[in-house]
């Protein structure tokens, strides 16, 4: 049964807790996906999900937990014992769920509930999966995988498969490795099933050697995520310094990183400090927006205090191109910087150099600024603007470009070498630095014009 | 063997082509992955690509042919004939694949080269993969899977399984269809291993009837994405009108699916017009930037326009604050619309509506918009600027986050209804947008406030 989410429901779910018809509850909840339950539980108020999420069993309610919201997950965690947290929730769940789950806990509450786990295994791999650092190989794999020892006959393997597919919903690849869990190399389902004639045969003699390209605990989730896709692998294993395998890494693990990581350069090329989502409070959203802000006021002071220091009231017909000067800068800034960004996220080590990167840069500004520097000096022209104030224009402009161009190459290419995130770059931060410097330049550069030109006699 | 790509090797290859080292380039290329020996060949000149290429047998090309960008492609396809590429390259690869290298020839080659296919199976796969418009499930899903009737045996399917998993390269899960090949359910791998002691059971005895979840040919691949996200699928079965199977898609299409979305949308908002990346030409590069910044040019003239309209030239001190009112619209309109932008890209249908979030915007806007404004109304009074200046730059700094608040979320979901792609709005286009309304708003209570403090005769 298919039962397609939509407000209508909604508000009928909400009559339903509001009357406590649990039956009516129970019987929509059997038919849905926990994915869909967990966005109807994202809706509701958080005593209203309480009472939704109570009537789930065991299984159901661990699966919906793992997909709802951060903060309604916390609210319904709260009034969770460390007992039912541990019997309820985490033994239903695969490790590698499970340790983010926990990593979402106070450290106190964390001990309690792995302390009162009955699996002993899934205790020490979630205590094992929780010791490595966020954004690694280490911190997204899954332990829960299909791996034979080499010493082992097809029909040993099946019975050892047996068992440990029961934790594994995908097996994709059985791992072979020896006695020290060193692993040797893959076997594939297609090869056991079609093997399966001679039960005798040691896996020895049937699994493909070497050759399995395998990561790092310590490798980053980012180069994982590149390395999965650049040779198309769905499963990748993971081992540790002494080549032994410790877990797996699939393919949808991946996908999470791959939009995480979208996600937050967009986040920050668009001016906005912390994960936030339009479904979250006024205040956090306020909160989440507000430093960029502030950031672009010091930069409109700056250059408030800058277009002071040039006696704007001297010449105040300046003021005419001021924003265009400002808005050019920023612009090609941001063009720059985000190519540069994309570059990095995808980098080869054949790729070229710093230098050749910012020597192409400066070529790709000096056409664009070529274009845009004539056209305003024409169409200054046709509107009659003063011959002066044209040409301050125009070399204006074609020095901005040519410096927004070096400039917004330059800042994410120097921030990944300070491993500071290059993305920010393309935020408020460079479009409010290319706005100050353009003004500078525009005002320096109608100040000597005119100096010089009177100097000619021309004025 | 595991050989990392690095500059030297680059070098050392293009002496080996230069001297016709035909032995040490075979060596080499036999460690390499394909993924690997086409980022090599991408780098090179075309004539050395096109050397190190004829080295390679049919299989090796057509899976170094898969991974090339796709101008390095075309000028490698360019000297083949029909019959080449037909035997040596389409028959090596999946038809998935092979229909997407076929649709960047032109369409009287495409026709020589299917019908010179040995495999009538394969040419009429491509050509029904060929009639899928691009952007849709059935453009992206692969032909090959392994599918079972529900009245085999287990012995019948494992027998048709080996010859369909032949050209199934993960076979992930079984789809069991009847004799009109409607899709019936699945069948995992697990559960045929560990049946398949009872040769004679039938198929319709063992697998998993209905609940399967399956998209049409026609959805689109953005919400095949959000579906197989959201459900954490790795497999997706594709079906036609008359709930035919026709394909599947798996995990790894819809990655690119997911980069080339978020690809599109940081471009987008960083003002680039085309799919472009900072390893192409020059040219390549301006002509696919500068449109938008003819966009901000017009913008920055239109502004000059309003600038002198409103005789800049009488009240030059207002100059001062007008990078800070643009810069400052531009950057609120843009975490507007970037936030609209990430809500609607994963869009739930109990989303809050138009007017909610509209009203949501705002308010983050008037809080925004108190801070600031009451910030630069105490920093201008700390610099002695005039008052009448300080209060209408505070005004209109309130007002125009606030517009801009409301402009940077109306922008998108408008952009949405007309089935444009909201992203847009993120560019360029609404920053430029916004520094002329700024101005504008700007201006207008430099005006009124004037005219209204002379009328109360305090000024």
């Amino acid at each position: 049964m298919q039962i397609s989410l939509t407000k209508e429901l909604l508000a009928e779910l909400r009559v339903w807790i509001a009357e406590g018809k649990d039956t009516s509850i129970l019987e929509l909840t059997r038919g849905l996906h926990p994915a869909d339950l967990a966005e109807l539980l994202n809706e509701l108020r958080h005593e209203e999900a309480g009472y939704v999420y109570r009537l789930f069993d065991d299984e159901k309610a661990a699966e919906v937990m793992l997909e709802l919201d951060e903060g309604v997950r916390e609210k319904l965690l709260s009034p969770l014992t460390s007992r039912e947290i541990a019997e309820e929730l985490i033994e239903n769940i695969d490790s590698d769920d499970a340790a983010d789950m926990l990593a979402e806990l106070p450290e106190q509450k964390q001990e309690e509930v792995i302390a009162l786990l009955g699996d002993e295994e899934q205790a020490s791999d979630i205590i094992d999966l929780l010791t490595y650092r966020e954004g690694t190989a280490g911190a997204i794999m899954a332990k829960e995988m299909v791996s034979v020892n080499q010493n082992w006959t097809v029909a040993q393997a099946i019975r050892e498969m047996r068992k440990q597919a029961e934790d594994t919903e995908h097996i994709y690849t059985i791992y072979v490795v020896d006695d020290h869990e060193v692993l040797l190399g893959t076997l594939s389902m297609k090869t056991m099933i079609f093997a399966s004639a001679s039960m005798r045969t040691t896996i020895k003699e049937l699994y493909k050697a070497g050759a399995t390209r395998t990561v790092h605990v310590n490798t980053a989730a980012e180069e994982v995520a590149n390395i999965m896709e650049k040779y198309d692998l769905v499963v990748l294993p993971v081992v540790n310094d002494a080549g032994a395998l410790v877990g797996r890494i699939t393919i949808d693990d991946v996908v999470d990183v791959i939009r995480d990581e979208a996600a937050k350069d967009y986040q920050m090329a668009s001016g906005i400090s912390e994960d936030v989502e339009s479904s979250d409070t006024v205040l956090t959203l306020t909160r989440a927006r507000l430093p960029w802000l502030l950031i672009g006021m010091a930069g409109g002071i700056t250059s408030a205090y800058t277009i002071g220091l040039f006696k704007i009231t001297d010449r105040p017909e300046m003021a005419i191109f001021m924003p265009l000067i400002a808005a050019m800068g920023g612009n090609v800034g941001i063009q720059s910087a985000a190519l540069v960004v994309r570059a990095l996220s995808s980098q080869s080590v054949l790729d070229e150099s710093l230098g050749q990167k910012l020597l192409k840069e400066l070529r790709v500004g000096f056409l664009n600024g070529a274009v845009c520097s004539s056209m305003i000096f024409l169409i200054s022209m046709v509107f009659h603007i003063e011959l002066l104030l044209a040409m301050t224009a125009s070399i204006a402009l074609f020095a901005v470009i040519l410096f927004a161009s070096f400039f917004g190459t330059w800042i994410p290419l120097t921030l990944n070498r300070f491993k500071i995130d290059p993305a920010i770059a393309t935020g408020p931060f460079v479009t409010t630095l290319n706005d100050i410097f353009g003004l500078l330049i525009y005002f320096t550069i109608g100040h000597y014009l005119s100096s010089w030109l009177d100097w000619l006699g021309w004025m």
